[in-house]
């Protein structure tokens, strides 16, 4: 991508056995290419935030299963293997799509006949790619439809290509909407304290001509409250059995005040996102990062040095507050355990 | 002061016919003060924030306008006053301290006898920070008594000795505890965009040797939600008259979260700060400020360079969300109409 240019962005790809990511840290101002050859490289892009975003780390970790098994000249493929995955898997412990695909594509690869391992892990981390992509396209056109009535929707972090395969989630929902000419104005919240909003969102809504004005996260509930939010659509890193959410910090705020303002509060996500396993938002890990990331913004010292910090990197939204989940197959809506789980029966 | 060592901060002092102030933008690296000389210095200074803080910007254009009565030679009296007044008055909107300090110290210039007007004016300012100062001990003593039990306190934006004469106002209740050895850990919101929490408040905090942990408005919410927080306590610019509570933007997501996680939601504010002529807060002028706060973080930019912002200096806490109401008369709640009215009447 050219960043000043309208366009497609390709977070990621695979080409002659490298895995090739955009380094999102340096975004919007430097757009540099990591070449990723190495489940600890990827590992290592996915720790630092180079790569993000549930569904995009989800791919870039199943490319780092295969690149592992790919770059292995005949070695213990077992050991290789289970090492390689248990780096992935290790990375950040929030997102459920992370986790999933590691545990696909080594399926895939324990499955492959002899000599196939390798190739079969590819095919797997490829066919993750395109069926995120598939899900983003169609949580676009779902959410349209759901969110046509809405011309101010405000947002959270970054969830568009930079966050996941094809249009992205709910940025994919509201590309959508612009298309249609319905979006007047599309409020980012800045996502202190890596600045997703404020470096990726708006990048991305810029070169989408979508619209958009940034405001400080604790700017937006006071927004919502005084009417000039008609809807808040957010992304999803973990979707509890019950139906809570883990997402971006700061997304339960949103919902708190959508829910006053009666507004709708709509999560969009790939299935795969939803975590069976998980019983409620009580059970999921929620990252803690940092101080220093706390201390600073792009790189300036906000604060004395020395300053104790906490850093959860995730909060979690009740199901109660969340109107509807946008997935691929349908919108989910009210979202409950019964819910989700007709869903993930279908 | 000397920001490395513990002990009390000047944020204002009155000297030989002028102002002087701590320039507040630079804190917590540079220490400079500001010398201001006219009612226009008075109110660039806190235009820009150089002076902040409801009760201290009251006390400041209290100073500012008797500031004026005192360099004029000769001139028109009546007109100097009006002007000065005006100016001073139309500085912020929000805080309802500085209208009325302004036309408290007006109202003494206009009562005094012949060739007395500058020495009424000033001895007005001085008597609205005394008031301020004794204010602000016993909101530390009554809010101590109220919060006595809690350990774990969040708390938003700058109500400190840099907020509001003497050891401020939210400030001195967390100061209060912590000399009483009851405090175990304050969370202190850093207050995007102009950063009062992560600037000033982080600095009194480590001056005064209080247990703190720096949080992005962002997470605030999420970390009351897991319950490790016992109470939040904050500021106030205006409250109307039925009880509304206008203070920094990103107080009312603490008020939801704190609603939604059963613990108090504590105001301190002196009585001035109450203000019968406005009904509700759909009444309170929400000062908007300048994009470049957005997008930049202590001067460094955050996004791209010509990304429209929407920027609320402000936001309206419902009374219903108020638990408490600290003021140096006594603790009022509920807080609501006749509640308030009863107070002013006492």
């Amino acid at each position: 991508m050219t960043l000043t240019q309208p366009g497609a962005i390709a977070a990621l790809r695979f080409a002659e056995g490298k895995l090739y990511a955009l380094d999102q840290t340096g975004l919007p101002w430097r757009e540099e290419e990591l070449e990723l050859a190495s489940a600890a490289a990827v590992t290592q892009a996915i720790r630092r935030l180079a790569i993000r975003g549930a569904p995009l780390i989800g791919v870039a970790a199943g490319y780092g299963v295969a690149l592992e098994l790919l770059r292995e000249a005949g070695g213990d493929r077992r050991q290789t293997l289970e090492r390689a995955c248990t780096l992935l898997r290790d990375a950040r412990p929030t997102a459920v799509n992370l986790a999933r695909a590691v545990d696909r594509v080594r399926g895939a690869a324990l499955d492959a006949p002899p000599g196939r391992a390798a190739t079969a892990a590819l095919e797997e981390a490829r066919a993750i790619e395109a069926e995120e992509e598939a899900a983003s396209s169609a949580i676009a056109t779902r959410g349209a439809e759901l969110l046509g009535g809405a011309r101010r929707i405000l947002t959270h972090c970054n969830t568009g290509a930079l966050a996941a395969p094809g249009r992205g989630t709910a940025f994919a929902v509201l590309s959508e909407l612009a298309s249609a000419g319905g979006l007047e104005d599309v409020l980012v919240c800045e996502t202190r304290p890596l600045l997703q909003g404020a470096r990726l969102t708006v990048l991305e809504m810029a070169r989408a001509q979508i619209p958009h004005r940034l405001v400080t996260d604790a700017a937006a509930p006071g927004l919502i409250a005084s009417g000039r939010v008609d809807a808040v659509i957010v992304g999803c890193d973990r979707v509890a059995a019950n139906g809570d959410v883990a997402n971006k910090v700061g997304t339960y705020p949103l919902a708190l005040a959508a829910r006053e303002a009666s507004i709708p509060f709509v999560v969009a996500g790939p299935s795969s996102s939803i975590d069976p396993a998980c019983p409620s938002g009580a059970a999921i890990e929620i990252e803690e990062r940092g101080a220093d990331e706390v201390r600073n913004a792009a790189g300036q010292p906000l604060t004395l040095a020395e300053t104790d910090c906490l850093n959860p990197a995730f909060d979690v939204t009740p199901a109660s507050l969340v109107s509807a989940l946008v997935t691929e197959r349908r919108i989910v809506t009210p979202v409950d355990r019964q819910s989700l789980a007709a869903l993930l029966e279908e």
